[in-house]
C-alpha cells in the first residue's frame, strides 16, 4: 500500500509508491547530450559575454581573458537589473516593485566537454568558494535579502539551450516562500524542543541508515523521509550552520568530494538524468524579516539535488501535493550500492 | 523593467517580464496530437476499465456498457485505495499514514476525437454534474477532507500516454498545501477587512478590465496580476460562495459556457498548447482543521488554467518563486481580442 509521507521542512505531503523495484519504464527523460554549436561560456570566448564580475585565476591572467577555471558573469538574459530603485509600492489591490536584484552566470569550468560531475574535487571546490564569495559580496548590498543559487543540467531541468557546466545565481529582495516555509517550520521546533530540526533529523538518519546515500567527515547525503522527487538527495553538513558562507577550507573538500560522488551515483544509476541542483541558505540578517532573532539558531543550510525524471502533473500544480513512485530507501539502497 | 509581483493569495512572489510582444521563440512545448492506438476511455471499451463508479446515462442504459455521456472508473494505477485504516502514526521522527483516498478517471466524452474544448456546451455541463455528484459522494466518507480534481492536458501537462479527454479526482484525508496557503491568506485578510479577498480582487479588475479575459452573467475569467505561468487564467464566480458542489443549474451552464470560450481562445492563440486545470475549492467541513469556523465567509472557489509553455527551472524549484515571460495584462490582450 502506498504511504502518505509528511516533510516536517515544509509541512508538505507526498503520496510514496510502495515498491522495492525502480520501474524505468516509468521515467520519460531525455539523456543529457552536450550542444556544439557556438558556446558564450567557453574559454578564448570571453569577449562573447557581458565583463566579469568574479573569476577564479590562479595564474593572475587579465580579466575578460583566457586563463581562468570559475567566471562569473551577468546573465545576459537579464531578469533583474542591479541598478535602480526598488519602489515597493500598492496598484491599487496589489503590491509591486521594480526588478531589482542580480541575475549572474557562474560558468564552472573553462571546458564545454565537462559536467559538474566530470570535474575533479579541487576544480569543484573553486566553483564552492566562488559561490561563497558572491555571496559574501552581495550581502553588503542592503536592498539585498537573499541569494538563491541553482544549477539546471539537462532539458527537464530547464537547461533548453545552455549545455556548458554553469549555474545561475538570483539575488533578491525578498525571501523566496520555500525558503520562508522552512524556516518557520525550523522555528515552530526550536521553540518546541529547543534544538534544530535539521540536527535532529541528521541523527536519527544517520543511526537508522535506510535513507543515507552517502557520508563524509563534514557531509552526509539523505533520501528524504518525504521525498517528492523520485531519487531526491539532499547534502547537509554535519555540524550545525545557517549560513553556508561561513563554511571553512576543509569543509568545502568535503562538500566538493561528496557533491561529486552523489552526481556520479546518479549518473551511473540512472543514465545521464536531468537534475536541479540548490543550494538552501539563510536570507541575510536584515531587520525587516520577522524571524531574523533566532534564525542562525533555527535554520541549517543544505544543498538539493533533485532528479527530474517524471513530469510534474496538474496533481502536484493544483496542490503543492507530490506523487513519487520511488520510496527514498529504494533510492538510497540504489544510490547506496 | 521587470516587476515583482507579490499573489496576495499564497504570498509567492513572481518575476514578471516587461514586454508588450509575446515571443513565442521561448516557448517550447509539443502541441497536443493525439494518440490512436487502442483506448480504454472510449465508447464500447467499458469492460477495459475498472466496474465504473458513476455515469451520465441520459437513455438509462446499463452500466459498464456503451450509451453514456461521462463516465467515471477508478484509475487503474492506483495511487490510493479506498479500502483500509488511515493508521495516522510516527516512525521515529518521521509522520505517515496508509494510502487511503479516492483516485478516480472521469471519462469526458465516449469519443477519442474530442477535447474537452470541442465539446458542446451541454456536454461540458454534464461532467461538471458529474464533479458535483462525486464530491457529494465522497463529502460522505468521514476519512476524506479534501478532493481534488485536475487535468492535465498534452504532454508537458503530465498527459505522456492518455490522450482521451478526462480529468482525474483525488480524494485525500489532508488538505493540500496550496490550499491552505490561500485559506490562510483568505483568513487573514478577511480578519483585516471584513470582506473576501476574491470579491475585493474581482471587483478591482472588472472595474479595470486590464486583465479580463471574459465574463458572462456568473463568472469572470481574470489573467491573474501575479500569474506565475504564461497565459494562466482563472475562472472565478461573481457571487461568493466557498464551495463548488453548491452549484445552482444556471451557473453550471454559464460556468460550461465560459470554459468552452476560454480554452478555445487558448488554443487558437497559442496553437494547441498543453494545459493543467484544476478545481480550488474549499475542503469538508471537518472539526480538525482549525480554520472551519469562517471558511464559508473567507474563501471563494474558481478554477485555475495552467499553460504550460515553458518549463520549471532549478529557480522555480529551489524557491516557489516564479517567472513570468509574458505579463499577465499582455496575456489578457491576447486572449481578449
Amino acid at each position: 500500500m502506498s504511504q502518505f509521507r509528511k516533510d516536517v521542512f515544509t509541512g508538505r505531503w507526498v503520496i510514496v509508491a510502495e515498491t522495492e523495484v525502480v520501474r524505468t519504464e516509468n521515467f520519460h527523460f531525455r539523456k543529457f547530450t552536450r550542444e556544439t554549436t557556438f558556446c558564450p561560456f567557453c574559454e578564448t570566448h570571453e569577449a562573447s559575454t557581458p565583463p566579469e564580475i568574479f573569476a577564479v585565476r590562479p595564474g593572475g591572467s587579465l580579466a575578460n581573458g583566457p586563463g581562468w577555471k570559475v567566471r562569473v558573469v551577468p546573465n545576459s538574459q537579464l531578469r533583474l537589473r542591479v541598478e535602480g530603485e526598488l519602489r515597493r509600492r500598492p496598484e491599487g489591490f496589489h503590491d509591486l516593485m521594480n526588478g531589482v536584484g542580480a541575475d549572474e552566470i557562474v560558468a564552472e569550468t573553462p571546458r564545454h566537454d565537462r559536467s559538474l560531475h566530470e570535474l575533479e574535487v579541487n576544480e569543484i571546490a573553486d566553483v564552492i568558494r566562488t559561490y561563497v564569495a558572491r555571496i559574501l559580496d552581495l550581502e553588503q548590498d542592503k536592498r539585498i535579502r537573499y541569494v538563491l543559487i541553482f544549477k539546471n543540467h539537462g532539458e527537464e531541468a530547464g537547461a533548453h539551450t545552455i549545455t556548458h557546466s554553469i549555474s545561475e545565481l538570483m539575488a533578491l529582495p525578498v525571501t523566496p516562500r520555500l525558503i520562508k516555509a522552512k524556516l518557520m517550520a525550523a522555528r515552530d521546533y526550536f521553540a518546541l524542543k529547543e534544538r534544530c530540526i535539521y540536527c535532529d533529523v541528521l541523527h536519527q538518519e544517520l543511526g537508522e541508515q535506510r535513507r543515507l546515500i552517502a557520508e563524509n567527515d563534514d557531509f552526509a547525503c539523505l533520501a528524504p523521509f518525504a521525498s517528492g522527487y523520485p531519487f531526491e538527495a539532499w547534502i547537509i553538513p554535519k555540524a550545525h550552520c545557517s549560513a553556508f558562507s561561513r563554511i571553512n577550507a576543509v569543509q568545502i573538500e568535503n562538500l566538493a568530494r561528496i557533491l561529486r560522488d552523489v552526481l556520479q551515483r546518479l549518473e551511473h544509476t540512472l543514465g545521464s538524468p536531468p537534475y536541479n541542483l540548490s543550494l538552501q541558505d539563510r536570507p541575510f540578517l536584515r531587520p525587516r524579516e520577522g524571524y531574523w532573532k533566532t534564525i542562525e539558531e533555527d535554520f541549517h543550510w543544505h544543498l538539493e539535488i533533485l532528479p527530474q525524471l517524471i513530469g510534474l502533473t496538474g496533481f502536484e500544480r493544483a496542490s503543492w501535493f507530490f506523487y513519487n513512485p520511488v520510496p527514498p530507501e529504494t533510492a538510497a539502497r540504489c544510490l547506496s550500492a
